[in-house]
């Protein structure tokens, strides 16, 4: 498992634990059942408090992208069930991030350079 | 100024204050150089505290989408000069939304009819 975290980053560094996972969801770094490093293991290996880690833990739980056992810890399990309630978070914040590019002068064909180089690497 | 804040919501105030200025900016609802509503005003506004609206204030200047001016307050302005920042930034937060996309589910064409109908909407 390679997780890099930018320290000197505005990012909390629990939502970039979490963000690191999901891109290694994406790209088929992580699979489905794989079994996360415990709390204290992950805090260790890059340097972070347990607190942290256990907080990222958390929210990717929350979010249905790692379920908890109290035998196995932590595994990837990503609920993807509900395809129309992530397309309405996706869409919600798809919409703040044009929104910003928008006003940082953007254009409709540099975004959909982006999307598509994206979607190319993720195999989508 | 319409500003709706979902109290319900997982989201903290400040971001949904900073999110609705910036879909506000993108859609035209505030135009360059408009003046903000006082931070006391704002609080009274939409019933929140005074430092989560200079939360959002403070954040929004920080990534360049008011300025504040001593005599003025805070007003709209946005700094568009880096567009090749502004990409790199809208490229990171991109792949981890896509990524969260592609865990889900959703497919290529999904993500394409979003991009495009929220494109449309902003008239890019």
């Amino acid at each position: 498992m390679l997780i890099e975290i930018d320290f000197s980053s505005d990012e909390a560094i629990y939502q970039q634990l979490c963000n690191q996972i999901i891109l290694g969801i994406a790209t088929s770094r992580f699979t489905d059942g794989e079994e996360l490093p415990s709390v204290r293991q992950m805090a260790d290996e890059i340097g972070i408090n347990m607190h942290t880690v256990n907080k990222a833990y958390t929210v990717l739980k929350q979010e249905g992208f790692v379920k908890v056992d109290r035998r196995r810890g932590a595994f990837i399990s990503v609920d993807d069930r509900n395809k129309e309630r992530a397309r309405t978070l996706v869409e919600k914040n798809l919409r703040v991030l044009l929104a910003e590019a928008r006003c940082r002068k953007l254009t409709r064909s540099d975004i959909f350079a982006l999307v598509e180089q994206i979607c190319d690497e993720y195999g989508m």
